[in-house]
């Protein structure tokens, strides 16, 4: 069964790049700089996406976690952050998904979660495009080692 | 330098068991069956924990995503969850430390993350003994395999 994006997360993210199955996506949210990371695997033939990261077979999980990690670090460096928040929730959308959030104490929720903390506000398109190529540039330099 | 654990996470949670030097901790909160892992190692002669997961060495970073995936899966099954939401946030707590949460779409706090809703309601003796004893039966299950 081929993969679909969920259209929420379609909706509220776009795509900086493909690595091994897994989509690296820009939340499309002024606030904070924030990545989402989509498995784009299906379950079986019967179940159209993975929910659970435990579901994942344990070498896209590996990935998955490896990629978190070297986004997480260049994140933090890049804009100076505070502290990365890390969450697979899915609670809303059932779809697995994985946010990697630069977090700063300046920011308007902290020290909450951004999660249910106000709407999300849309990035300008110049603002858009310069963080998805930072994010291009990021795997371009990162894609030998992870 | 000896690990030292965060006072507050000492204070919010009770040991169940220590695998490969990472904690495996029961959150003293009965609107949930709550997990948290916390890798009690040092960074370096100078800065007493970690905080991020990218900073962990690599062998414990592995560690702890396979131990998170077994214990999710083992919690989703044995509590019925609808949903499992992991997260490392560590805006308030900053010495790393890892949430595995069973979610119920009948618990308090649904859709919305848990943290920051509200604040937590400690198990009673007999609940605390009982969900401490599943997580240990359960690792000494799994541990041959984890």
């Amino acid at each position: 069964m081929l993969f679909e994006l969920d259209k929420r997360l379609e909706g509220d993210s776009h795509l900086a790049v493909t690595h091994k199955h897994i989509q690296i996506r820009l939340a499309d949210d002024t606030r904070y700089f924030w990545v989402i990371l989509v498995p784009a695997i299906t379950r079986d033939q019967d179940i159209k996406f993975v929910s659970e990261i435990h579901d994942l077979p344990a070498p896209v999980a590996a990935d998955l976690w490896s990629i978190s990690s070297y986004i997480s670090k260049w994140l933090k460096t890049y804009t100076k952050a505070d502290k990365i928040n890390i969450a697979a929730l899915g609670n809303v959308v059932n779809q697995l998904h994985i946010h990697i959030v630069a977090r700063h104490r300046s920011d308007i929720a902290w020290p909450a979660p951004i999660w249910g903390h106000g709407a999300m506000e849309p990035l300008e398109n110049s603002e858009r495009d310069r963080r998805l190529a930072l994010l291009q540039d990021w795997y371009k330099q990162a894609s030998g080692i992870i």
